[in-house]
């Protein structure tokens, strides 16, 4: 038998990574293994096996299994860590970033114990430092260690332009770079609808403002909650992500990627546009930049270095 | 103009009507309104802002509103009611129906306030009680006042089955009467795998097991998540009904409906096959039952009956 | 009930025809209805048998009907014209325009009669001067008539580049404008690929390689074929086109639509970016061009007026 | 890297076999190569090229390859054979079969060549003994040399019967057992419409006319043609066995297999009830028949060996 199912596994069985997993296996792009800490085990589990209830009324094939051991991640195409810990009252950002580490440690090594030809995906926060600790930590090359941000966050802004413009959102662009959050760097000149310039269409003022709500998205969606944070849209991301992979689209998606030499940074995980297919980023896409543009990267740049100055 | 868009509304923004919600618009029925209390407004536009900021990443187009307002859902083709509560430690099974009852003849006004030509769909437990309330509350003609128990129960079934004889829930059919949960009635002998019944592919003990997973299918998920309830497998079976009405597909689905003489009974909701499509119930099938069957249907008949009783 | 299935015509039952009728119900886009003319009544009716014997295998609710009674398109929302003749040895241009006009007004008649409100798109060669004629014969308002050519143009430039780089079609946008073929005017700086630039990525004389390739591609493919011309991709075309105006996406698309003063001609139909939606040409988005490409665009539009004198 | 595009050859660039290649690459099961003769070579180019200009509007990443040369066809995981003559006014029977028997003889020694581990599903008719021969040809174990004829024979009946009860093809279900044609053996008995037996719905007569109307269901079209055979069908039938194989969906679908004592017969391929998955026919389902079909069986099987009797 020359074929086998893909598989993809997601760690951390919170909103996102359930949402992820319930997505992944509604595409039908494998069998799907959910996995949470031993305490959380029942919940996965449940969690699970709702989900493969639901798939004789929606039309797909895949298992999806609820689990807290990583036994049942073995030979996982993608992996997909979304585990760690949102920031608390009272606790500082630094804390944040050493906790977090320690879940990215201690998650990468059971990854690349099961899965040593695995393509991590990490949408954990800092997600450009936790990036870079499981790149360290996995030993793996580094085209098989992305970090997700820019396409949720070209997603957000793409859903403002539409709804600005009151038109389809299959037909806007847009292009970000940089870190996620408030360093984001988002091109307008290369944003578009119908390949239309947003700049023909929105005047500069407004289209700053949606650029700012962009940046503030992810807060947004916490204020309005008002407990925990967003789910569906991290998720989409994801899994287009593991999608292009899985099937080898070569999709150009923004990714953060490993940077040596490109757009004059090294050693840091940082926000650029990529293609993304069988071997994770097959090719990292070097822009011209703006003055204005390579200075807004260079602050990105920064605050990733001193958040990754705090990493244990 | 002669096209408008379809427009579907999910009244209660818990994790059954959200998730309802976004697979409504995944499938791009129409544009999807999702209701809560004033006090979880801001929950509820995070949920559906979310949504939407998921759909250039999916491909789909349809606005996603989160509201309190019910003059936003005027003129919905459909609306679904998951609105209620849960019953809770202390709690008697009397306090759920009528606190539940007072819910449904709130809502139920509103729905037919702003959409006096909409099909409703009622999730809420008891769901048969409930569903008969939202009827005599609405005025509206039987048709187009349904409940939903049987697309779940047989997806549980059928997801169960699949496992059993590893094959894929594409194949799997099964029939279920009578009433949610403890009283359901599945039609072993009118269910199959690719056209061959279950009964030439399963020892007869052990599919009295699975159906008896299938009848505890619920409190299965109730007791591994700890806290909450399933609401992947119960919002899919409700946009499956949902898409439906609005495709006017003419599906044959189990749904709950109001009997007159059907099947022997009278003004009572019971779960009976159903031809879905844009009348909402077009027609109600009646089945030959044998003598075990009908017996097992009237004791579900008699437990609806029961719960109606303390309505109010 | 408010609710009513959508539907669409397609006039001519050849390949293009043909294939857009069983895409349109692939999607569930309404019932569809393939109409040809009385002698071609029963091959077309073993077309749409054929199709609707598809809908289990591929799990699509829609009616597909073969008919050379126009009284079977009545109320349709969307009307496709792919009739007409193609241009064969020896057959002058001249003689070309005149048969197909006299198709036009043949089935615009019965299209006008039968589906007062519908929304018409014409695909018949050549495109332009036949979609004037549609128009002027329909009495139709202006943004109910719009002809076909762009959306099919920039899918091929976009099969293209794809191919060049390597990459997912889906991240690949272009624009183009003007006239069906020799004069269409491919505004290469609007093309992107995930938002990048064409010009970063392409060498000048290679884009200008494929955009000449753009230019000829029906003639490529009719080549190719020996006999006949292109039908997948013209039929995705139509199809993409009647699906945002059936669901009211208002996607950002290139139509040939009627001008009335856009980008400085008047009564004429050109090639323009344009939003379509329920109201068909919800709008036309007039771009800055460059004086070259406005000097092409002049050349396009001087091509469609000497065909449009041949009109009788 | 652990993953690669699965890849799906088609033999024969006919109407079926382009329709197949078509539905494949829609659905992404792979990279997809349509082959045929040499003297074809140009028409299946341009073929593949229209498809592949189809893939940015229809939002589908598969490359289409067109070609006359095995070689393009190299490790491919599922063939499609569709190659062979139709039957011509004056052409004995006999004639035929021989004739597509030299066609499989030549085409499995180039399929073998370059995918030794390739699964192969065949459509060519008489299909039984066309099968018959690739399996003995290709020296492949039985398990992945397959024919088809029950899908598009069971996607016929569940047509005649939704357009009979007015209701969803994708509530139907239908066995059926034996040759393709003429002595097909459909168990109206394990046919449902939402798990309800056809028999509690159809009057007997009346269902019976839908047998024989399923029986000359190729007829049916050839007639309404007049030039030709039908194509969207067979093809729907062959990529969802093809889906089947490449997921490893292990779907319950009629397969014409290699018995070997399975219902009482030998050294023949036949129509029965098969589990498809990554190996191909996983699992052969053996059915109680009654006298009566058994009878109409050995009468299927019979003609199959009289077939098989004219092969050299």
């Amino acid at each position: 038998m020359t074929l086998k199912r893909s598989k993809i596994s997601v760690i951390g069985g919170g909103f996102t990574g359930a949402t992820s997993a319930f997505l992944a296996a509604q595409k039908e792009l494998g069998d799907v293994v959910l996995v949470d800490i031993p305490q959380a085990e029942n919940p996965t589990k449940g969690k699970a096996l709702d989900m493969f209830e639901a798939s004789p009324v929606q039309g797909f094939d895949a298992r999806v299994k609820g689990t807290s051991d990583y036994a049942d991640t073995a030979d996982s195409d993608v992996v997909i860590i979304t585990a760690g810990v949102a920031r608390k009252p009272g606790m500082s950002r630094d804390d944040l970033v050493l906790i977090n580490q320690g879940v990215m440690k201690a998650v990468t090594k059971e990854i690349v114990k099961y899965s040593p030809k695995a393509t991590i995906i990490v949408l954990t926060n800092p997600v450009d430092a936790m990036t870079y600790t499981v790149y360290k930590e996995s030993g793996f090359p580094k085209n098989r260690v992305i970090g997700q941000s820019g396409v949720l966050d070209s997603a957000r802004f793409r859903s403002f332009i539409a709804e600005e413009l009151n038109i389809s959102v299959k037909d806007i662009t847009g292009v970000v770079l940089g870190g996620h959050g408030d360093t984001m760097v988002p091109l307008t000149r290369y944003s578009f609808a119908g390949g239309i310039p947003l700049e023909k269409l929105i005047a500069p003022e407004r289209l700053e403002e949606i650029v700012d709500r962009t940046r503030n998205g992810g807060a947004e969606i916490v204020n309005l909650l008002g407990n925990g944070s967003a789910y569906y849209a991290p998720a989409a991301a994801l899994i287009e992500m593991a999608e292009a992979i899985i099937k080898d689209q070569r999709r150009v998606l923004p990714s953060i990627a490993y940077l040596e030499g490109e757009y004059g940074y090294n050693d840091i995980y940082l926000g650029v546009p990529t293609i993304l297919g069988a071997n994770g980023i097959e090719r990292i896409i070097e822009l011209d930049l703006t003055t204005e543009e390579k200075a807004a990267l260079d602050n990105s740049a920064e605050a990733v270095k001193n958040v990754m100055k705090v990493l244990a």
